[in-house]
C-alpha cells in the first residue's frame, strides 16, 4: 500500500477523492456532496434523523479493528437507529477528524467500508466535514431516514400485557471484544508476525467488528403484518434497553432467562473466560439487535418469526422490571450497559 | 463555579441534564431528544442538511475562547450553511466528545451558548451523541433546514454578466484571531491576573468569537424580491469561495479591490501588524458573510441593499478569475483559505 500524506491533497482534494465515484441512489436526494447543504425531498413522508460519534481509544481500537470494518460499522450503527423507529434509512453525512499518522490510503480503506454499507442498505452519502485532528481518528455520522407517520414506532408505546421480543442473539459482540482484547494482550511484545488463532470464533469477531443493522427484521415484521408498539435497538445491552422502554412507556416487565437467545460460540467463550453467560447477554452491548413489543393478540404471528423470538411480557409499572431465572427466582434488572464515561 | 465530574452523571444523566429544559419550537419537530431518532415533518418543503466538526487545538483554542461563545459559534456556522442555500434552519443535532478535564459546569456553559443560538434563530435541538474523549473537546453539529424547491440557491447557478455581491465586511474575524494569538503569546509566563487590553478592538473579537449567520441578508433579499443565481457563505475566505462558484458554475469573475468591504478596526489592526489588508480580507476566512450573484437586471435592487454590496461581475469562463486592483492591474485569484490539513 502506497502512502500519501493527507496534506498533499488538502481538505477539498481529499473530499473530492473520497466522494467523486459515489453515485446517488435515492430520488429524494436532490443534491448530495458539493454545496453548502445536501437537499432532500421527502414529500409526504416523515424525516428521521440520528447521529453517532465514534472515537479512537474510546469506541474502537485500531490494533485489532480493520479500517474497512470500522467504516462499515460506523454506518451500520446509525442505520440500526433508523430501523429501530421502523423507518428506512436514506442519506448519511460523514464527518472525520484525522491525525497525521493516517494516510490517504488509510482513509480510502475507511471509506470503502462506509460505501459498502451504503451500497448494501441503499443509502446515499450526501455530505460531511473533514478535518485534521490533534490525536487519533474520530468519525461522526448522521443518518436521515423516512417513514410514514403512522408507521413510526417510539420507545414509549409499550402497554401492559404486550409481548417482548428480541431479534438474533445477544452477547456475541461483547464476547468478540473480550477475545480481541485477550489476543491483544497476549501478543504484546511478541514479534509482528504473531497470528492470533481465531478458528471457530469467527462469529464472535464478525459480531464485534462488522455488525449488520436488522433491516431483515423490519421486513419480516411488515410481511407478517406486525406493527410493534415500542421498539429500540440493543446498543448498550438488553438490560439497559428494557429499562428505557419501561421508563418511557410507564410500564414494568418480566423477561425469562431461558428465553434469552444466545449463540453456541458465545456460550463456549463465556465458559473459557469464566464469565457469567447471562450477564454477558443481558449487559454486553453492541449487539445491534432489535428489541420490540407487540400486542398480546399478535402472539401467533410472533411465534412464526424467523428473525426474532419472544422473551417476556410487559407488566404494570408497579410490578417493576425483573428477569425470571431458570429456577423461578426474580432478579431485578439493572442497567450495567457500557458507559462511555467509565462509571458503569 | 462548582465542579462535577461527568462520570457522576453518566452519559444518560448528562444528556438529560443538558436537554430537559429545552422546549421544542417548530411544528415540524414531531420528536426531539429521547428516542433512537428525531422525527421531522416537512410536508411539501425540501429538507436541507449540513454538518460541521470543530476540534480543540485545530478549530478553537480554549485559552481565549469562552465555552459559551464556542457553543454559539458551533451552531452559527451550521446555520450559516443553511442560509447560504436560501433556506431556513429548523433543527440541529449536537455530538460532543469530552475529555476528563471538563466538568459538567463546563459543558453547561457550552450548552448555554448552543441554546442561545437556537433561541435567537428559532432552531430546535433534536438529538446527538455524547461521549468521553481521550483528549480535548470536539463538537460535531448537524443542521436540518427547509426550503421550497424553487427557492433553493446552489453554487452552480452563476451566469455570465451576473453581478457579484457580498454582505457585511471581510477580514475582521481573521484580524480578531491574530489579536487573540498575539495576546496569548504576550501573556505566556505572566501571572494569571494579566488582562490583555482589547479596548477599541471589540468588533474584531466579536467577529472571531461570536459570528452571526446572516439571516438578515436572506430576509432583505426576499423583501426586495431578489433571488440570487448562486450563493455560498464565506468560511474559508472570499478568494476560495469565488473560485468554488466559478468552478461549479463554469464561469469566470472580476472583483474590484476598491469594492471589498473592510471595517475600520480591521484596517487599523492590519497596519499595526504590518499585514496586507486586502490579502486578509480576501483570504482570512471565518467571516460567515454571504457571497451571492444576481442577474444584471437586479442592479437597481442590489444598490438599495443595506446588508450587502456589489463587488464585481461574473464573466465567461475563459476570462479567468481576477481581482482588479486600485491601479487597474489584474491579479489572478488563488485559494489561500485556511486549510485544516496545514498546506495552504
Amino acid at each position: 500500500m502506497s502512502e500519501t500524506e493527507i496534506s498533499t491533497l488538502g481538505e477539498f482534494g481529499l473530499i473530492d477523492a473520497l466522494t467523486r465515484d459515489f453515485k446517488v441512489k435515492n430520488a429524494s436526494t436532490l443534491k448530495g456532496v458539493g454545496d453548502d447543504c445536501a437537499v432532500i425531498d421527502y414529500g409526504d413522508k416523515k424525516t428521521l434523523v440520528t447521529t453517532d460519534l465514534l472515537l479512537e481509544g474510546i469506541h474502537f481500537d485500531l490494533t485489532y479493528t480493520p479500517l474497512k470494518h470500522l467504516g462499515y460499522k460506523a454506518v451500520a450503527v446509525n442505520l440500526s437507529d433508523i430501523y429501530a423507529m421502523n423507518g428506512t434509512p436514506k442519506q448519511i453525512t460523514v464527518s472525520l477528524g484525522i491525525s497525521k499518522r493516517f494516510t490517504v490510503e488509510h482513509i480510502n480503506e475507511l471509506y470503502s467500508g462506509i460505501y459498502a454499507a451504503c451500497e448494501r442498505y441503499g443509502v446515499d452519502l450526501v455530505g460531511g466535514d473533514t478535518s485534521a485532528s490533534v490525536t487519533g481518528l474520530l468519525i461522526s455520522i448522521t443518518c436521515i431516514g423516512e417513514a410514514a407517520e403512522e408507521e413510526i414506532v417510539y420507545r414509549s408505546g409499550a402497554r401492559d400485557t404486550d409481548l417482548i421480543c428480541v431479534s438474533g442473539d445477544l452477547g456475541a459482540a461483547y464476547m468478540g471484544l473480550q477475545l480481541l482484547e485477550r489476543e491483544r494482550v497476549a501478543s504484546a511484545g511478541l514479534d509482528k508476525d504473531f497470528q492470533p488463532d481465531f478458528a471457530g470464533r469467527e462469529y464472535l469477531l464478525e459480531r464485534q467488528l462488522k455488525p449488520e443493522p436488522r433491516a431483515d427484521v423490519i421486513a419480516e415484521l411488515r410481511e407478517l403484518g406486525i406493527r410493534p408498539t415500542a421498539m429500540m435497538d440493543v446498543s448498550d445491552g438488553l438490560s439497559s434497553e428494557l429499562l428505557h422502554i419501561c421508563k418511557q412507556s410507564g410500564v414494568g416487565c418480566r423477561v425469562y432467562e431461558n428465553r434469552i437467545p444466545i449463540d453456541y460460540q458465545t456460550a463456549v467463550m463465556a465458559e473459557e473466560l469464566n464469565m457469567n453467560l447471562v450477564t454477558a447477554a443481558m449487559n454486553g452491548g453492541e449487539d445491534y439487535e432489535l428489541l420490540f413489543t407487540v400486542p398480546l393478540t399478535d402472539h401467533e404471528k410472533v411465534e412464526q418469526m424467523k428473525t426474532a423470538r419472544l422473551i417476556g411480557r410487559i407488566t404494570k409499572s408497579e410490578l417493576g422490571a425483573y428477569m425470571v431465572t431458570r429456577d423461578d427466582a426474580e432478579l431485578e434488572i439493572r442497567a450495567q450497559g457500557w458507559n462511555a464515561f467509565g462509571n458503569s
